[in-house]
């Protein structure tokens, strides 16, 4: 992966800008509200290929060139769209072959945005033309710093269904299996007279009498995924040929069912990443976490851009609520404190029509004399002066495995349980972790476990054979692991491992499960963990011991008795496996042992609950110790003697107070005591 | 607005009647019953186009004749139906293109009812040539009383989307916009690359990938809602051409969302209504009494008919309910206590087959000698009793402010709640005045102010700069109003009034919101209103005082200390602002004071919980007092000396007893000491 | 019908077996599994189609003739499907239109299974071709035992609304009607302006804008049973011709309403069925009681096949719970009990790929050394011990009436209430007699009452008049009744009875029924029966004796005092009316009362709660008491001295203890003392 870093002068500071909205004259109030504001960098363009192709091949960037010219002079930088997100009215009118069609057949019509079916040529044909136009023009514009391709690719358009579909799906089989006996073994078509005897006769999943074929599905989601990343590579291709000194993104949205980020690492530049928690979920910020070390791990450990956020509420969930006092600086410090070197937002200057004008902006319908301007202009000054952090880098012990592939095949019909889903077993696993201030990367099942003391595997339904043994050889080598049930079920294909689940981990597991018993809705089986007692829901299974100990055991049901969770000693390593899904509490107990076991330690130890913290560090050697209070009332956290706060808190006697929603940024000298310290 | 009185000379009484689902036998017997039933005008031939058009131009209208022919010697009057609610089945064979398309594209198909998409050209054209035929045959029938055009436009099909109406929009678009650049605008179409740059790319909101355009779809809603009243008004076009002497109108359906009756008011010679509370719903009589009163405000007050009721129970909710003893009586008297002149039913004799089968009807299945029958017969014989009241009027010093665009607006997706339904809203405000027994007229943005003392403007999301000029020189006169939260937010295209919510009322309110804080479902804030100590729901917002005073303020959450409730002495006037949605007792709190600001006094003082009370006024100055009790148990009311019910329920000592269910029509002179008595 | 028993020599075992889906290898070891687990049938070929052949008329039968002659020499008898329940891939690209239609035009693709238009001529011919190859290559050998034709019929696509089925909708119709004033006559098209001019006019009930015509979504209701009907008859007329001497059978889902198994009954040479309880349904043992005297019914009392059961858990379900310890053993022998002379599973190996291989297999994923395999061998080998049960039948004296048009029409729209559900009544009627270890058949209105000494019609709302003639017949003869409310309402097309409800019935309850008072959700009503005390929901009614007496009366409510349980004497016999849904102990108690009466004695007197009693008996007047223990903990169950259970259970001084989950099979001599002893 080639990795250019993104400006690491500073952390940038900005947003969405859309001045085709507005008349000229608010332009110049923009300019002046911007450096105002410490604005560095704005986005532009993104929804803008109506306006500078308002026919097909006829173009106009007068417009473009204005702003472009504005915004240079007031030292602002662009990321400049592909402006290829939205196709103007007239691709739909001229070619409604290009629109996107569900499932059921139902065509998704102009009106909203992302109107296009990804495997559209004439779309991608389309798009194309105008990124050779924009890179040509604006290549050596000096305002031009980064590319942003498309936008939020996926968003609302992830599966389509449509001729150009079939046909791109087809082809992508073909590559993929070489022959239709490949394919029909892959896809067990000997099951349900499914067996295929000409390329022709192979569709999407469309909507079937019941469960369409799983495998169809999961190499849809699979295909799916690559026509949006074919998307992006096609303009990437012309950047790179007419620009080639110009970094590229696009912005993801983080965990995102639908796109399969780990392929698309590759081919990103720097990583650029929306973020949206939800002021009314207690846990969002916990949630997030999760999602930025997603973003930072996609990127293999450089920083990246938080390319969006709301200033305050977003308008597209049921109820909006604005962001608290002070929760809009702690959140984009978060970012911050997982790895980000940017903090830009959705958008500069809030709509007066469309379906967003309730989202909120860096300058409100009500103006610059509010809340949430002042936050915003206040945190950008802030920012100017913590330039020493950009660069910096976060390291961690422990990984997080997550596959996409494993995700979508988790998550098809027909399975012991529907309630099996992927971001709530990752989040029963992550939170412990969090809470616990250790820090994560997250890792895919081909990614370099020799990193981490400690890979955490929850719910991993997909494991290819080869991605067993690498996991297995990482704990003979030392490593240790926790799995969660249903993992290691089938390969790559949605085909069962035979022979005792999970068939390609039970040498590793020391274990063997014979029957999965997934729990009813609200049903709870006791669990007995050495002397701790509690419950777990969701599921249990018949568990044989082959090598493992049972470090806790169900207490009631049919399984009363048989093995909960497990450990093995394995090579130089011990492999966890835990077969329901324990309280909280005693999830936490189980992650603990598991660390204390692989030599994990906490980022800083006796933090007061709901303080969170990270660290940051340069190749010099210096260390930020980020500390944010995402719990009540104010905090009291210990620190070394001398220790300073790169906000200005106070320090006293070795501690730091640290109010509600508070944020600190402890400079500290590197040091071998930490666990990220030790060398590699 | 050309108000032609109908018949203004008895309460009259009646049903649809459907002769042609039964034999001639019956006729006979439907004759003799309804002369004993007292029954004085029917409904004819609603569903009859089938069987006078059995082929297309091909027509039978021998059974209509014989039908009319009876009904004339029995001394029953017609009200004659156009028959084109419902196409015959020959129309969607050979003419497919009428048929109704939903956003998705979903066919509907006939074998139900209103099979027809009303910006079919050719459905209209069929409809109008029948309609010649009838006002041709039927205009000088002494039976006929009055045109009854189509039936519940838009009941089951309001959006269509098929070619039709995609041809249709663009006329009206056209019509409306003039050219492209003004749709453009209006339409915010430099949001996500919508930019039209022909009109042919211009479509009905179709299902699209996510949110589509506010203002295509507001305007889509406003050009349907003119699709079907062109489909009655090109009915209406032929029967003032043919029969210029007999009045026309159509049902209405109350509080009905698709179709904005406001504009209907001047095509109608007077205003019918089909009502249908439901007998599980122990509010239904609340929200019935606010449906009549629009209905009466929609004809400018003049008498209107209930068209249709139940007699007991209807077929098309979930569970229905039968009305229990009295509770028929009671609510046919409502709906006159509210300014009815006529009582009628669907449906005369109830159908063995079909799907309303199970719709209760004035002869049921079991036949006569019924509950159902003997509170039908004995209510049309008491009727028969009260034609002094005809004619009358109900005069409101109160209006509630209702605008259909508004409605529609408000209830589009992406705004900060999706919680916030107009009728919610419209209930929360009118309850505490029904409670109080004030009576209220429903008046449009537009309409006459200035004869009232208090207007109630609840969540009036969309209003014009001109409107709210309207309203304000209304409140600097003198006027009173209370406005609630996320009132005056956009403009006629969905627009931001920028610099402050609600901006173009700000200087009417002495506010300014900055910001909206909406409340999450099951969230509460505490309210502190004086003394008194309540709760708000479903939303909240950062109120600045620009001179008014808090009477309120918020007791808990992020704003608390805030004000929550404000009134702002402007001019000669008071207007009320109120930021949340109080509990019932605050917001009748609120009411009173309001009521009491203004001047306004209740119909009667002092009346049990559950009893209304209504006043109707002749031109000569007779007065009428209804006193309806919807409460449990006898309710008793003090009355003045000599009072006189008559319905021959007895005062004593100045006191009425008023049994469960019961109702009193006291007939008073007119009298300068009430509120509705002040002269205009 | 010609009831041709099949191969009543003892208790079939065995099951679905697909080795289409393994090497050859594997079935080396199936065939010894086979042997060593009893398998003596297997059902083979099911979804064999496209292996078969796998282009249009090219055909490939040669695993079959390998696999049908290792199953001959393993001594296994096969049931050969005649694999026409999924069309192969090419049918759908070669002929689109075979293709099924949702009624909102929605097209099910090829993907998954049954993926053809029951009415579509295409399907049918390649089918029947199929199926005259099967027959002329496997009619001599020595393997085949039985034709499974098809398989499920209409499990997921029982109504389809294309072009094919609109055509072969009409031509039924003008079977059934004649001419098209008759079906405008029986739909009653004078309602809604939907009087047909031209058969081409005529359509299935596709989607339209509100309740389609009741009449004419019940007739496509019978049209796509028979469609499927026919579908199976085309196979079976080949079959009979090819191989006379095989008998044929269909899988049948029991309770399934979309197929009206009554209509089936005269085409299958012996009744098969498909039994999947649910492990999280605390009642679903009384459920598939039902089925099984259902099916036993169907079959005129014929031993029934109980073609598949799952081994353990599912997969279609949301939470699939394997079946405890003991369960699945438990509820094999209910089958027994109730008639069964196989049990046989889905499926013999486990899928590695495909939508079902998370459903549990006789050789499951983790192999042979598991408790699901244990399971499933040792209840073949005990079975084996078993032959002299085969070929014995049950006897009832108690018979629950149930019509599927009945109960189409019951579930449609625009009902008093949309709450009623026929299962649900069902049900709640059979549930008690369960309890009471009462033995039951099935009857339709059409059947032979004569046989029985009381008929339970729950909530029979359809009911013709010479079906009620019938009813009325049975009562005067000596018959008991106990019908309940909303029964005889309506006639073979929806129209209804006139004259007060159940008209064709008021002379033999000796009521009528004036009103309808549907119960609002969660609503009580007061029930006083004698001296208990309860309550009813659900339902209430007007009812007025003429004739009954009241044996129960409404407590509250509008209805308080009127009668809610009625008993009349009617010529020889007793009908007894149930106007609303009494709770369960109430219920028992009319039932109790209703038994006594007419003489109906339970299998077994006094058996502790749970424990399930039946009966079978041999033409030689040998009986078999089935005795099965679902309650919890070990029952003790009394019986005659010298009983002998022949699953080897302790008797002990006249007591048998019956641990949870147990089971015996007791012999006894034939008695005259029980009901089901008397003398026909």
């Amino acid at each position: 992966m080639k990795q250019v870093p993104f400006a690491a002068d500073r952390i940038h500071f900005g947003g969405d800008y859309n001045p085709e909205q507005w008349p000229r004259e608010v332009w110049d109030e923009d300019m002046r509200l911007m450096r105002e504001s410490g604005v560095s960098i704005v986005s532009l363009g993104i929804f803008g290929w109506a306006q500078v192709e308002p026919r097909p091949g006829e173009y106009d960037f007068a417009w473009v060139d204005d702003v472009m010219d504005r915004l240079a002079g007031a030292e602002v930088a662009v990321s400049l769209a592909t402006m290829t997100a939205s196709p103007p009215p007239w691709m739909a009118r001229l070619h409604p072959e290009t629109l996107p069609v569900r499932e059921d057949g139902t065509v998704l019509h102009p009106g909203a945005r992302q109107h296009y079916c990804p495997s559209s040529p004439v779309y991608r044909r389309y798009a194309v033309a105008l990124v050779e136009r924009l890179a040509e023009r604006y290549g050596d514009h000096p305002a031009l710093a980064l590319w942003h391709v498309g936008n939020e690719y996926g968003c609302h358009v992830s599966l389509s269904y449509s001729y150009a579909a079939e046909e791109g799906f087809r082809a992508w089989l073909r590559e993929r299996y070489g022959d239709l006996d490949a394919l029909n073994d892959a896809w067990s078509t000997a099951f349900w007279s499914q067996r295929y005897g000409d390329w022709e006769e192979v569709q999407p999943p469309r909507t079937a009498p019941t469960f369409p074929n799983p495998a169809q599905q999961l190499d849809f989601r699979r295909y799916s995924s690559d026509a949006l990343l074919a998307c992006y590579a096609a303009e990437v291709e012309v950047l790179r040929r007419v620009t080639p000194q110009v970094p590229v993104t696009t912005n993801l949205l983080g965990v995102w069912k639908p796109v399969d980020y780990f392929r698309w690492a590759p081919q990103l530049d720097v990583v650029s990443h929306d973020s949206y928690p939800d002021p009314n979920d207690p846990e969002t910020h916990v949630r997030v976490a999760f999602a930025y070390d997603l973003m930072r791990s996609i990127g293999d450990g450089a920083p990246w851009l938080l390319m969006e956020q709301a200033p305050s509420a977003v308008n597209w969930r049921r109820r909006n609520a604005p962001k608290r006092d002070g929760q809009m600086r702690l959140w984009s410090y978060q970012a911050i404190a997982h790895g980000a070197d940017a903090i830009m937002y959705f958008q500069w200057r809030q709509s007066r029509g469309g379906a967003e004008k309730f989202h909120s902006a860096m300058v409100p319908h009500a103006g610059t004399d509010t809340r949430v301007h002042r936050a915003v202009r206040e945190l950008g000054r802030e920012l100017d002066g913590l330039a020493e952090l950009a660069g910096t880098r976060t390291a961690a012990d422990v990984a997080v495995m997550l596959d996409w592939s494993s995700w979508w095949a988790l998550e098809l019909e027909s399975h012991p349980s529907a309630d099996l889903l992927q971001m709530e077993a990752v989040h029963e696993h992550y939170l412990p972790l969090w809470e616990a201030n250790v820090a994560c990367d997250v890792v895919s099942p081909g990614g370099d476990l020799g990193r981490y003391r400690l890979v955490v595997v929850p719910n991993l339904y997909l494991l290819s054979g080869a991605d067993a043994a690498r996991l297995d050889r990482f704990v003979r080598d030392g490593g240790h692991v926790i799995v969660s049930f249903f993992s290691g079920i089938v390969d790559e294909a949605d085909r069962v491992h035979l022979g005792g689940y999970p068939a390609p981990l039970c040498e590793t597991l020391g274990i063997s499960v014979e029957e999965h018993w997934p729990l009813d809705d609200g049903e709870e089986v006791a669990l007995e963990l050495g002397d701790e007692r509690g419950t777990g829901t969701l599921w249990s299974e018949h568990v044989r011991l082959e090598g493992a100990e049972a470090v806790a055991v169900f207490g009631s049901g049919e399984l009363a008795g048989r093995p909960a969770v497990t450990r093995h000693g394995r090579g130089r390593g011990v492999a966890t496996y835990v077969a329901t899904r324990p309280e909280r509490p005693l999830m936490a107990s189980i992650l603990a042992r598991a660390c204390a076991d692989a030599g994990v330690a906490p980022v800083h130890l006796s933090l007061p609950p709901g303080v969170e913290a990270t660290r940051r560090r340069g190749d010099d050697g210096r260390e930020y110790l980020f500390l944010l209070n995402h719990g009540r009332g104010t905090a009291e956290v210990a620190l070394a003697p001398g220790a300073d706060d790169l906000l200005g808190g106070r320090v006293d006697d070795g501690t730091l107070l640290l109010e509600e929603r508070g944020v600190a940024i402890v400079r500290e000298q590197g040091s071998a005591t930490t666990a990220q310290g030790r060398p590699r």
